[in-house]
């Protein structure tokens, strides 16, 4: 069993509003370098902020990389498209960032980016991959792809008050621009990546397609951003068993609608409840009010933490405070991680 | 604990008869691709080849990948300009492979790369780091550092019959056409590898460099590559302890002279032997005999297995021959890691 991780950004992070209100986007573009940093390493190293909303609340890495200190899983790292820096070994299966949804084409590469996926994923070794992801912007570019291929839209947020509207006009002028209308793309997974994802969406598709081709069991890590990959590689025609390992936060999201997707995609669901609810702690209280959610695998790491005889719900709380008080105890909520007083001194809030 | 493996290309590997007789370039610019995906995977994953020489000796990232079976130790690889492909995760610090060392500059980038290298080593949150490499022909360009910086040189080989007198000729010709007298480079170590090193050397300087900055205590992981590199660090100016930690196969050769020059450099030696006499295996015997003796951190492996409680060296050769069986029974000398017939039918002997 490994754990893979995809990376990459969109521009699509920076339509304002769209992700966490005051989010700097020259911010933003450092969360998923950190993200692996914080799963990799315990600690951002090379990446130069935790991201962290204004309001305090953790990136979901916090409970992956909890999961992975009791757990002791591997986890492998892949690049796709990340503006930012990051200290983490990874796989490099892309070609730089997506553009804007609204941009005629938002991923030129998607199909190579697919293919170098697919191909990755059928040469692990492992008899098992759990893939989760960390693209800011990413539920934008998940409501983008369902939509082009005409499945029914379930989109979360990390946001407490999704701003649907917002993403919903975005991917409306996105369609149009590309010169779709929704179900057009249908059949056409790479066609609705290429108009309307972004390069993460690509190579999460191209990995399972390529894991399950070899005989490899699936679990997709994630909320909606994960079941819009499943609807990818279901739209190539691969109708392999699949899991989607969500949290408790994302199945209770009316707007997310998960269970209906992954119903009508043929997906199993699976969901965890951390039970956050039992201790009142900065990381995880801003979950229990229906931020953050899900994210760089957190779903898929609360699942091996259940299925597992080595540790339980409440060790991993217990890790998750661990984590978080090294990354960030004695922080005013906001500070940048190097200390104070550079420009990274407000973080963002990613919209995953 | 971390293990460090940068992997890189030259193409002084090219260079007719410096590398094993017959070995085929175009084979061995998969060598360290295959090696990180061994340590990595156990197995080569997108690499198209086991390393292994024509008669049967296989790439000592065997002995790394079995000494981590046993200790699990955590591996980051380090991409100073990798020429094939690999599965294995890794962080970028290069811009491609480095030129034959005959042409006027051997390694353009070599500043960025070192800086590039420095800031990682400074990032990493381990207390210790052991560090090793995989370059084919990076033998003959640690010669060529050597020579520029002014220390006496020390060059092992992967053959048996150290190809000294070619080696010599090449460097010469390479500080001839850089327009540099032996001890030139003295203090300036850049510069050195910019015009007769390679991309490997420059990273493993500037790791080194950056992790004893930060208090990071550094061992050295290999044969007169490691020395090379460090020499590097001490002609920058810093005097901070180094060990190197080698096989016995380095030590036991007198070309190599390896004692003198960690002597010179201020550097502590220690030696390894993975008692491969004792054991009659295919996977051992060429080393006996004196073949490959070092590389992809094998020397850095054998150190951690004998400081360590968890694992004896008959553990380590217990585990060298099962890696082994699983890579390479039941092949041929020289047939190729997919199973015959392709391109790939003659793996290189690679010399390190």
């Amino acid at each position: 069993m490994r754990v893979v991780l995809v990376a990459g950004t969109t521009e699509t992070a920076d339509v304002p509003g769209i992700s966490a209100a005051g989010a700097d986007p020259e911010l933003m573009r450092h969360t998923p370098g950190a993200d692996l940093d914080i799963v990799t390493h315990g600690e951002p190293t090379l990446a130069p902020v935790v991201p962290v909303s204004p309001s305090g609340c953790p990136t979901p890495a916090v409970a992956t990389r909890a999961a992975r200190e009791l757990l002791g899983f591997d986890v492998v790292c892949v690049d796709a498209g990340i503006a930012g820096r990051t200290g983490s070994p990874a796989i490099d299966v892309g070609n730089g960032p997506g553009a804007d949804v609204r941009e005629p084409t938002a991923v030129p590469d998607a199909e190579e980016t697919y293919e170098r996926a697919r191909e990755l994923g059928a040469a692990l070794p492992d008899d098992r991959l759990v893939i989760g992801e960390t693209i800011p912007g990413g539920t934008t570019t998940a409501l983008g792809v369902l939509r082009a291929l005409g499945e029914e839209p379930s989109v979360s947020s990390s946001l407490p008050e999704n701003p649907l509207d917002l993403k919903r006009r975005v991917v409306a002028e996105g369609l149009d621009e590309s010169g779709l209308a929704p179900g057009d793309a249908a059949g056409d997974p790479l066609r609705a990546v290429a108009a309307v994802g972004d390069p993460v969406l690509a190579a999460v598709a191209g990995l399972t397609v390529g894991a399950v081709e070899s005989g490899t069991t699936v679990t997709l890590a994630g909320g909606t951003q994960l079941a819009a990959a499943a609807a990818l590689v279901r739209h190539a025609g691969v109708d392999a068993p699949l899991t989607l390992a969500t949290t408790s936060f994302v199945a209770a999201d009316d707007s997310a609608g998960i269970a209906g997707l992954t119903d009508s995609l043929g997906v199993d669901l699976t969901v965890t409840d951390p039970g956050f609810d039992a201790v009142e702690h900065p990381a995880m209280d801003a979950y229990v009010a229906g931020e953050a959610k899900e994210g760089v695998g957190m779903g898929g790491a609360l699942r091996l933490v259940d299925e597992s005889a080595a540790a339980s719900m409440a060790d991993l709380r217990e890790r998750i405070v661990d984590v978080y008080d090294r990354l960030l105890a004695g922080r005013e909520p906001g500070e940048d991680a190097s200390g104070g007083g550079t420009a990274t001194s407000e973080a963002p809030e990613p919209e995953r």
